[in-house]
């Protein structure tokens, strides 16, 4: 077999079968197939998309090319919660004690922000004394006792991911609805999982910019997780704004805790409670999907997944108190005021701006190695559909140093739409699949 | 700048402009810019084709890359010919010295073949003694001289078209109009040219299987040409049967000699004749093509093309009574015929598989650093359109070892299409195209 072959079969949009996925994936792995070959293979990929058949053997081959984890021993249904990535998106923060306090056992295996999105590791490592860098045995110990434990991805887990992950992100071939599926469901069925719900954002501030796409996203993954016999659903999710008012890492635990106390923002707890339910549901904790929307709406307000939350938080290592006493987080130095040029209605505000303007203060990350500062970012105040008058103050900029805020605020500025008529009123969950 | 925003920009179908273009292919000759970026983007040109305005700025890149011939000392009119490469394609040996002998300059530099398309340098080196690894000044006094040189290129020439061709090779992105076109012009226009006469082949031998492609691919060509104030006219010429009836290097030399004798095979007297008076014709030697015709007819009918070659021979250390006495070539030791299985007209030679049976012999090569056999090749004995009996020879392999013989000899049975119909009558020149 030779590379060069598989990368023009698939260039002419052919079918690789089992055999030739294996030998690209795994001599790719192993350093046997040079970048430049798969590189070129990932670009086809991009243009000629794969079959079902195709993306689930990929799947599989990285699944392969790494250590997988055996949650066995531990009783109860694993399930965990994935998001494509958004701005303002801190529903792992909520959803995973929310399911937990229900019975659900959630090894919430997360990843770092990259880009203009932010990463669940990045928001609660903002929180003095977390650790998530746990041994398997302290994880299986934690998920044992307390139902839920956040943790990194180990780099024993889908090596074969995490080389194809870099390569992409440096040759433009991030956006391929079957490499995006894989390297997501790769790495979660990885995990022992035995149900999982993710998910899709789409719009401005997401991966996937249209509907189409994301349902594509959305099924290709539900079929994937079938194929595995796994119980896999997927919400479709509007991402055309940045999601509850807060964008930045210690800025959005704050958010998140206030959601837990059911002060949250109407946006974001209505997701939150949604994707807790799809979790219990899939666990098999209650018959019926409206039993489990019940059931996390009850342990909202009685504040069980809030202090499910500070139990997990405690367990590692993490002061819990930052939950009610903001001022324990890390806290911005300064703070920029964006206002409004005009009266009118906010009818567009571009999640992706919001959240590279919050990259561009610190808090997110360009490249993999670059530092991030927890205490900045975005808080808006104003979302879609809002009335606002000339010189209302549209969003606040959080930072630490002065450099970036003058360019963040222009970004943030032009990221907010403002037209005379009000904007129909969008959905926010605008899809179920599986 | 960042190349992987280059590459997103050619994937989603937009215009790279000059200094973008300048960015990403001196960064690539300098080694700045790694494989693997480039061989993605080469996939998303391959997929979203190049504007005449990137093509140009393309091939003026490479050759600015290197080094370029200053022909200008030489008094004259200075033509090339090139193919896009062929099986059988022998016309340069033909050619160059019918233009010559009509006082057309004509600094032939050319390449070695690769896969199953032929090199005119190979054939040339069958002749026992000729070198092509002339210096400048060599290749200079004899353009003067004789007003014909054969030569190879210079590494210093187009380095950049070096580096791009290597890495398309193992990446499947060879078969790209824009990037075909500015490799071949790149090469040309560094030569010191005035003028160009391509021959674009279509058909099952040629890189260009269908028409429109080939079209394409000579329309771009002499844009490039014209953006740079030379004269340039394609042919587009039929490739699906091999050119002649001799494959392989020394038997295309004695081919070549039999054309110049005129006592050539029809289809290739005749392509060479017509690509002799463009050539004249270009080279103002003329006022008009029809008179450049006559002129190159005369020069075949009474011997001044065939004695223009053994010159050029003897300049350049040939034995030039190797074109009467095909004893001095490199001979074959074993002859194995290939015969019909049934009687009817030959209705199709696929000449891609005619090229690739004479590779596998040692004709050609798979990977530039293999070593050829000059001896090696096959005759035909039937071109398309013949009526043959069952059990008549279609054509003989001339081989120097078995190893490989039965094989080729099943290719070439298997190239030889037999129907009990006669086939249409085929054009051999099918456009001209500038």
């Amino acid at each position: 077999m030779r590379t060069v072959d598989l990368i023009q079969r698939k260039r002419d949009g052919e079918e690789l079968d089992k055999e030739e996925i294996s030998y690209w994936v795994d001599g790719y792995t192993r350093g046997e197939i040079p970048d430049y070959q798969i590189s070129a293979l990932l670009m086809a990929v991009f243009f000629k998309g794969m079959t079902d058949r195709e993306v689930s053997r990929l799947t599989e081959c990285m699944i392969g090319s790494g250590e997988t984890l055996d949650l066995s021993s531990i009783p109860g249904v694993k399930v965990d919660k994935h998001s494509t990535g958004g701005v303002g998106d801190k529903t792992s923060l909520i959803v995973a004690p929310l399911a937990a306090a229900a019975g659900v056992i959630v090894p919430m295996i997360s990843g770092r922000g990259l880009g203009h999105t932010g990463g669940t590791l990045d928001k609660l490592e903002s929180i003095p004394g977390f650790r998530t860098d746990l041994t398997l045995d302290q994880f299986r110990s934690q998920l044992a006792e307390l139902g839920l434990c956040f943790i990194g991805q180990s780099e024993e887990v889908t090596p074969a991911d995490g080389k194809l992950y870099s390569l992409r992100d440096v040759t433009a071939t991030v956006e391929s609805v079957p490499l995006i599926a894989s390297s997501i469901m790769s790495k979660k069925m990885a995990e022992g999982l035995d149900a999982l719900v993710l998910d899709v954002k789409v719009g401005t501030g997401a991966f996937m910019k249209k509907q189409v796409d994301a349902r594509r996203l959305a099924q290709m993954m539900v079929g994937i997780g079938r194929r595995m016999d796994k119980k896999v659903q997927a919400l479709i999710t509007d991402m055309n704004q940045p999601l509850g008012y807060a964008v930045g890492n210690a800025l959005e635990v704050m958010e998140a805790s206030q959601t837990l106390m059911n002060q949250g923002p109407a946006d974001l707890t209505r997701l939150s409670l949604e994707l807790a339910a799809r979790m219990i549901f899939l666990g098999k904790i209650t018959p019926t999907l409206e039993e489990a929307r019940a059931l996390a709406e009850k342990n909202l307000v009685d504040g069980s997944g809030y202090r499910k939350l500070k139990q997990v938080i405690e367990a590692q290592g993490g002061n819990p108190q930052a939950l009610d006493k903001f001022e324990l987080l890390p806290n911005a130095i300064g703070v920029r005021e964006v206002s409004s040029p005009r009266a009118g209605y906010v009818s567009v505000i571009n999640a992706e701006d919001i959240g590279r303007a919050s990259t561009l203060m610190g808090a997110g990350r360009d490249r993999k190695e670059d530092a991030i500062d927890p205490a900045v970012g975005v808080i808006l105040e104003a979302k879609v559909g809002e009335k606002i008058d000339a010189g209302s103050v549209l969003c606040r900029l959080y930072y630490t140093r002065e450099e970036g805020v003058e360019e963040a605020a222009e970004m943030v500025e032009d990221a907010f739409h403002v037209s005379a008529q009000k904007p129909d009123e969008r959905e926010l969950i605008l899809e179920v699949v599986g």
